[in-house]
């Protein structure tokens, strides 16, 4: 039973390695390359825990890790929907909901309830753990964003107000945290790398 | 003063980064590229979450994820060094310490000493979840050797005594995963993946 068990949690190992051929809009800070969702969850899971001390709200942070590091595992099967793409937004709980459903389902009981229900929370943010990952999650984003001379925004024609609409997440996280991305968003207007409107 | 340590670990999470940018021996599963450190950081904790229950050793979950989070941070500055790399071996300690210093000095305290310890700790083997991390280490480039027809082994010229040898810490992470990983090493002798010696 128990090397059931682990078998099937390898399985589910093997299996998630394909995160790391999920591109997303963002490029790597230095610009070099389109950034994949393995290595944002990473560094989502990393700001999470130097930024916690900031967390509007009091958080476990155990479980704030885990909930970034499988927040987008998702995208195996339904790939990367960016945030600003209102056509693909449409169906994107469907997709995402049918493949929590299966990715999940890999794992043995109980792992396979509790990732799931962490996952839940965090589309939902229904706790304070997925306000605090849901607002860093747009802020790693930002910053790229800010260091690429506003690369995915001039791309896909986003502009500032739709840039504030978005990424309000990021006060519900932590006032901190939102006072220094609103201050990249008037730098950029600034620099020209985000038009106003 | 939260001001001042909110845009410290800013500075942290904006260096970090990097971390994408460094190119191990091992190829992603499905063969097609090198995998990054930052990405295998986040395949390395995602492991240590769901088979978290074969651990040999009763561990604390919470300091196992961090631990797998930050093990290879270094290699932003020390680069990635090739486990069977006997040369470059020699001043890896020293390399890698230099970069703790500076990476994790970049944090405000008390996270500073925090994650460097975890980090030492990862070093000696000197705690379970070190032991567990460690092991789970060995046990991900050892799948991805399995699925991608011995690349690195046969690149490098590795035989299965060397491979035996340097993933024994597998055993000290889960016994059962140690047979898990003993079975593959055999399939690979036996498929031609891996030389015998």
């Amino acid at each position: 039973m128990k090397i059931e068990s682990a078998l099937q949690s390898l399985q589910f190992v093997e299996e998630i390695d394909r995160l790391k051929g999920v591109l997303r809009q963002t490029l790597v800070y230095d610009g070099a390359r389109r950034e994949n969702t393995a290595e944002h969850s990473w560094h989502l899971a990393m700001a999470v825990l130097v930024l916690s001390p900031f967390a509007e709200e009091k958080i476990d942070l155990s479980r704030a890790l885990k909930m970034a590091l499988v927040h987008d595992i998702v995208e195996i099967d339904a790939g990367d929907t960016f945030v600003y793409d209102t056509v693909a937004s449409l169906d994107k709980q469907a997709r995402e909901e049918a493949a929590a459903e299966r990715i999940f389902g890999l794992l043995p009981a109980p792992l396979d309830t509790e990732l799931h229900s962490i996952w839940i929370e965090f589309e939902c943010l229904s706790c304070p753990e997925s306000r605090f990952v849901a607002g860093l999650d747009r802020l790693l984003p930002l910053i790229a964003n800010s260091k690429t001379e506003g690369h995915s925004w001039k791309k896909h024609g986003i502009v500032k107000s739709q840039v504030l609409e978005k990424n309000r997440k990021i006060e519900g996280a932590s006032k901190t945290l939102w006072d220094f991305a609103a201050r990249l968003v008037e730098d950029a207007v600034k620099k020209g790398h985000l038009s106003e409107g």
